[in-house]
């Protein structure tokens, strides 16, 4: 399938490089190429240089947002939550518009700091808002609740924990269902918690998720559901 | 141990049973004694009237929320979230001042409906609400990620899932975990999520818990933490 993943930063990369090892066709969208390529250092989080990462991924094209956007019959967005609304109006309603939006970001504000509150309330998500800004686009959310290494090697960590997908379009939900299962989750592991309006509940996880990082000592980590 | 649980709902009940069960002098706290026994219809949760509860449990002895603080080494906050503040004023701050209490209530906004939106923000917690309202307490939020029945009896679960703990005092903390203990809840099974800060981050769960209570199909269910 031919994929657009918005964002290169490592969640993008992460999952950009695993789904075209999968034999997908993959287009990065970032919002100029010319300076992403031109970065020589690593960034804030310790990344080393996007043109490192590219020559390792040679398959994976780089192009501005729009171009990635046109070129995907599936978009994901991987951009930090902060820049999703700027990069998504950049990517195009147009050229989303009947898409499967796969919205892997969290709304995190920094601007205090560590550990970062949250820039949508509880009333509210980042999902809800993509979807009410690219209205025709057919928003999924879906893997914000782990670490993106998890995200495409869910092996990474044993036993039968789950992920969750949430939208208002159900082929839209049993397409992106479809993706994660190649991705290595299976159905029984992802958890449909209904419309988009779910994406307040996965978003708002995000608070335990860095509450638990501290507790297990690292990020890789996920949460199973027990049931009677 | 002398143990006062405040609030006489399914929480405080369940609670309060079990604890008086386990040997403990329990005395339930409410606003107006007389008033909770002459109720002769459930409540809107269905729960029988008090009284009928009361009949059951002759141990567990009714009394004015400051009586019943004034009563315990411990005290149990299980009021609704809404009235929990007022709740602690009417229980008096000189009558919890240095006692541990432990905080299981919710957030919960009803004022649209179900279902329910948070009164706290992500920045903000009851449990904080509470220990700023209550500074001499010792507040050590706990339990408010599970039904009620589970609380007390996590082995109608299957498996190794999970309660929290947090709050500022580390002995407040370690006394509730004995607590907990008591009700089948094994240190292992408690994590801790450092200071009363992280309450925000198991109150905001709520948010996923109630997908969850709708997905899995009933509020008997729980998470466990998955680490490589």
């Amino acid at each position: 399938m031919d994929i657009a993943v918005l964002g290169t930063g490592s969640v993008g990369r992460t999952l950009a490089g695993k789904l075209s090892e999968l034999g997908h066709v993959v287009v990065v969208g970032t919002r100029d190429p010319e300076a992403t390529l031109a970065r020589g250092e690593s960034d804030a989080m310790g990344n080393p240089p996007y043109s490192v990462w590219q020559a390792d991924h040679p398959a994976v094209r780089l192009a501005p947002f729009a171009e990635a956007a046109v070129s995907g019959e599936l978009v994901v967005n991987a951009t930090g939550g902060g820049g999703s609304l700027d990069a998504l109006a950049q990517a195009g309603a147009e050229n989303l518009a009947g898409k499967v939006l796969l919205d892997v970001s969290n709304p995190l504000d920094f601007s205090q700091g560590f550990p970062p509150s949250l820039f949508v309330k509880d009333t509210d998500s980042l999902a809800e808002q993509i979807q009410r800004a690219v209205p025709a686009a057919r928003v999924v959310k879906s893997l914000n609740t782990v670490n993106c290494k998890l995200m495409v090697d869910p092996a990474n960590v044993p036993g039968d924990h789950v992920v969750f997908v949430c939208g208002d379009d159900e082929q839209a939900k049993e397409q992106a269902r479809g993706l994660l299962g190649e991705l290595g989750w299976p159905a029984e592991r992802v958890i449909d918690l209904g419309d988009i309006a779910g994406a307040r509940a996965v978003e708002h996880y995000i608070l335990l998720w860095i509450r638990l990082w501290r507790a297990t000592g690292g990020p890789q980590f996920n949460i199973t559901v027990a049931t009677p």
